[in-house]
């Protein structure tokens, strides 16, 4: 068992003696969305900011102005760094942090920042990992692992990472091994939000039978996910199907299919799941239908300890 | 062999004498589109109009006003008869025709239709028709199908329609036996316009050997489908994947997993295409390689000869 992270306002094991180091301000900057906070020397959170100040809405010159006029707000002084990570390093994002390559050992992550040029204070952005065969990217979920393996320095096992683009990860001796990415969270929006399904979907709602019915369908006929799809529009029509089968179904279907893809991942029969409360609880009931034994980790906690792992890493030794 | 469609100006076999029939005006009207075509008794198209005049953009009381619009820009008097099909007759469309029952004879198809009430033109409406189990609906595909047996009665076979959401259908003794639907073109479209993977698609064009490799893997591993989505993004990012391979690589994995799920229909070995001609090329390039035998037949020809045939249903003998 992991240490109880549910109060996500202490960082678990800093990991050193706080009189050495600085306090700092650690940042996830996603493609939507924007969270800070301010952190003692020892990890104790003194301070947050959030808001949807996400890469997809800045041009490149506004993540600076951004970020100042966060800190400014809670008074942080200009001598205090910053650590980054998530999109704010992508090629599009405000200073391209290049991707280390999987297998990467967690601890390279701070040697791969990049310090931002040309901004007064001292800001730090960490990379993302890519893999070269088969083909694949992430930015944010490496710090998330990092925390992980910052807590539990043994975990040798599968993380998965539910959401818009979920992760499926391979970690082991404090390595990310290799890993693949599943659109499930962006489809499922797509799907519900602006094609024909929308009309069934509109009531919202949630019917955990469906949800687990069609993903042992999905799981186990992969294909039938093609011609399964539009039946939610015709027994909308025929049969008044309720908005709230209608979209656990779709998302049943389409968890489905990620699991009959990620098998390989889970077929060991344990995963750790990092992300959003309900989506994983999500995940959670559809691998526990497969036997898999799941352990639900909290992600401002993994993300926080990520980047203070990361920070000490830059920091270098204090000895 | 069908008699040569490529001159859809001329339809095929009206199988009646003309000096007893009417002149009239056939439509199309669907979600997005409207197209209408005056024709002579006999089956001659004299005029045609067409415009983004569809379902999804007007009002239930715009129809009619649309209708007499483009029937005035073309001179069209009072006293001729107008038959549609499509979604016009769908419960949010102008004025419900109820959908009848497959397995169901095409030869009933005319006998469905609804007169629009309260409009002082001869206005009928032609139905849908739905399938109770496995639940399914079409409005439109089944006048290409009645259009498709009223020039080879003796048509026994699959029929698929490729389009926004592609139709498979039994046919047999000029009744619609089974169908189902596949919503590849919407979920392609909202894919290439609205996902994350538009980067990789932005710039058009068409790989043919990217779609061909695509369709053969996704059809033997419909699994696949779900984490190899992202790697169209990946690729983009690490190896600068060019958009014409990415485009034609993303359609070839959804109509892989749809060959997947409609194996059924086209193991057979043989399958007619009624389509838009660029998609319906991809169609039948994916089945070829798959050993099966495809006959393209002429949309628009399909169209109004199911519209003639259903017309003449209407009118009765007249002998």
């Amino acid at each position: 068992m992991i240490p109880d992270t549910g109060n996500a306002t202490n960082l678990p094991n800093p990991g050193r003696s706080t009189s050495e180091s600085r306090s700092y301000v650690a940042v996830d900057w996603g493609t939507s969305s924007f969270r800070l906070w301010r952190l003692a020397a020892g990890g104790e959170v003194l301070d947050r900011a959030a808001g949807p100040f996400g890469m997809a809405g800045l041009p490149k010159d506004g993540f600076g102005r951004v970020l100042e006029e966060q800190l400014a707000r809670l008074s942080v002084s200009k001598n205090v760094p910053v650590i980054i990570c998530g999109m704010a390093g992508a090629a599009q994002g405000w200073c391209e942090a290049p991707y280390i390559q999987a297998p990467t050992e967690l601890s390279q992550l701070g040697s791969g920042a990049v310090r931002v040029p040309g901004h007064e204070r001292e800001v730090h952005i960490l990379p993302g990992v890519m893999q070269a065969k088969p083909c694949n990217v992430m930015r944010g979920e490496e710090t998330q692992i990092l925390g992980l393996v910052d807590v539990r320095p043994d975990y040798n096992g599968i993380v998965c990472l539910p959401g818009t683009h979920t992760k499926w990860v391979q970690v082991r001796d404090g390595r990310i091994e290799h890993f693949t990415t599943c659109m499930t969270g962006e489809i499922f929006s797509l799907l519900c939000n602006h094609s024909v399904l929308k009309h069934s979907t509109v009531g919202g709602g949630w019917d955990s039978c469906a949800f687990l019915e069609a993903v042992a369908q999905v799981a186990s006929a992969p294909a039938s996910l093609a011609d399964s799809l539009f039946k939610l529009r015709a027994e909308m029509l025929l049969e008044h199907l309720s908005s709230s089968t209608a979209r656990a179904r779709l998302s049943g279907m389409l968890v489905g299919i990620e699991l009959a893809a990620t098998r390989s991942y889970w077929a060991e029969g344990a995963v750790a799941l990092i992300g959003e409360s309900s989506l994983c609880h999500n995940y959670e009931v559809a691998l526990a239908s497969n036997s898999v034994a799941v352990e639900l980790l909290d992600s401002e906690a993994m993300t926080l300890g990520g980047l203070a792992s990361a920070f000490r890493q830059l920091e270098g030794p204090h000895e």
